[in-house]
């Protein structure tokens, strides 16, 4: 899922996301709170048609966010306050408020209000926020009112302690909810722990519904996530290297301003079927780059997001083939060799 | 003609642009020399190939940025010296090295190198600059080396100084160019002094030859010119309102932080065929330039080229139809009425 943080993937029209063979993209609660507001959204018939997405859709509970930008932020069991940094005024969200803006937003999935500590938490700290988010869950079920259109997904915590994880994905399955997430990952931890962590929960989660591993979604990331049953992922990384000048290609991170590439007249990657590398050299995108103009950014942007949803679509094709392992063993096989 | 001064129209990909319905465009040859310059543009197949539009172009002579941007100018007989804003270097720009390079952009209609006075210029330092306009004129067509695939268009100078224009047009009337262009209008006069120069000097130009009003391409303006005799505009108005949240719809101008906007579900201009108007409200866009979000500057180009485009569209169907005074009379009475 490409993100749409304020209800637009940044740089690009919903044709043009549409083009790059997405699927399901996702948008940000808490920003959308924020600006415009999740009346004028609903008032505008929903985020769907609000901003111009006609294909599926996923909002975050906006606990991500609370817990990892905003200032003044207090935690109790009720739920979160803390300062907007729109105008300074006091918010509170609780699980119960979370699931109403994300009622009012109207994706088709929703996800729960969790607490999730940063990397540096003591086992304790982890422990209790793992248990509060428990409970807030089931605030969140009570609160939703149209279960029969957005489907809410809980979320596995337990930060870096497999057993709490385990513990965690224990309680959630008994829900019988119609998804679930690994959350609290990529807040800081390095990556072999992020592998751990993922290989260790992701088996767990139930075989028959969808598992989605939040806020991850590079080449590697995503192939041991998925070689451990991980069915979707986000990741802002195709569209924000982008805004910094970078082009994914073939598993490589590109700086497009690198000197080489200014009598480059060849397509990014020739063997793309993108709107960039049909129509644009490398010279001429690292010539958008130097001059900092805006085009760059959505060229690289789509030719990105295309790059990445065509890495997930030759694993599943790999899977339905049985080839997964002699087509991708070797993202499996470097990390094991780091680890 | 849409300005794209580096190899690109600000915010749109050539898919975007065609679509709003404009045929010909501008690049600006004193930026593309110093970006990627003109040899990268050559060695990459030109510049329609270069950035991808298939339609006609334009490239100017560079002249006109040289005298109103550049710091540490020189003028004389020879050309101009100036230093370059991105290195530093001293550069010097001659007619046979602004043709030298246009020849290089290979660009359908090319520019020749003139002198372009301030507003604030003497009666005598414009006559001067307007004589030596005619002499590089002369070294400009001796210098063209691709007089079959590239027009070269002479340029009327003369300040505001009515008998100066008219004296430059017979001179340049006789060489028998392709087209001709009215230069050293919008350089810091009033509008209505703008209008007088235009109505005075559009109607002496050869008939039968293509009439381009350099740098002016507001709604008015372009019906005074039209009414005068010229068929070719170049402006940067649309996309530079655009990318400062202004709409332009049906003669007006909106800015989309307005606070009428923030529910107003409508789109821009109903009448509208853009991709803008037929997908997104005025809340949406609104939204988005609040968000300071990138798509808001290209849904907002998109709607102000089509826009102005259309604008143009109507006029050369009532010119055909015979009613050209009483649909745009208006615009026509209201500057007189000024004057």
């Amino acid at each position: 899922m490409p993100v749409g943080t304020l209800a637009n993937v940044k740089t690009l029209t919903p044709a043009q996301l549409q083009e790059t063979g997405a699927q399901m993209i996702l948008s940000n609660t808490y920003h959308l709170h924020l600006q415009p507001g999740e009346a004028i959204v609903a008032a505008g018939g929903g985020l769907h048609k609000f901003m111009g997405w006609k294909g599926p859709m996923l909002t975050d509970s906006g606990g991500f966010q609370v817990f990892s930008l905003s200032e003044m932020r207090k935690i109790s069991e009720e739920g979160v306050t803390f300062r907007s940094p729109h105008d300074g005024q006091i918010i509170k969200l609780t699980p119960e408020r979370s699931i109403e803006i994300q009622n009012m937003l109207g994706a088709d999935v929703i996800m729960a209000f969790d607490e999730c500590p940063p990397a540096t938490a003591s086992r304790q700290e982890v422990e209790t926020a793992t248990e509060r988010t428990y409970r807030w869950l089931l605030r969140c079920m009570s609160a939703h009112q149209r279960p029969e259109e957005q489907a809410l997904f809980g979320i596995v915590q337990g930060g870096v302690y497999l057993d709490l994880r385990c513990q965690a994905v224990e309680a959630l399955a008994k829900l019988d909810l119609p998804g679930y997430a690994i959350g609290g990952v990529s807040v800081g931890e390095e990556p072999e722990l992020i592998h751990k962590i993922v290989q260790a929960t992701a088996p767990l989660l139930p075989h028959h519904k969808p598992r989605y591993l939040m806020g991850v979604g590079t080449y590697q990331e995503m192939v041991i996530a998925i070689a451990s049953g991980v069915d979707l992922f986000d990741c802002v990384i195709p569209t924000r290297w982008a805004r910094h000048g970078t082009a994914m290609v073939q598993g490589e991170r590109w700086n497009l301003k690198n000197a080489k590439f200014r009598e480059d007249f060849t397509p990014l990657d020739e063997t793309c079927p993108c709107y960039t590398c049909q129509n644009f050299t490398r010279a001429y995108i690292s010539h958008l780059v130097r001059s900092q103009e805006i085009l760059a950014y959505t060229l690289l942007s789509i030719h990105n997001i295309t790059e990445l949803i065509r890495f997930t679509q030759r694993i599943r094709e790999a899977i339905l083939n049985d080839t997964f392992v002699a087509e991708f063993g070797k993202w499996l096989i470097s990390q094991e060799m780091r680890s």
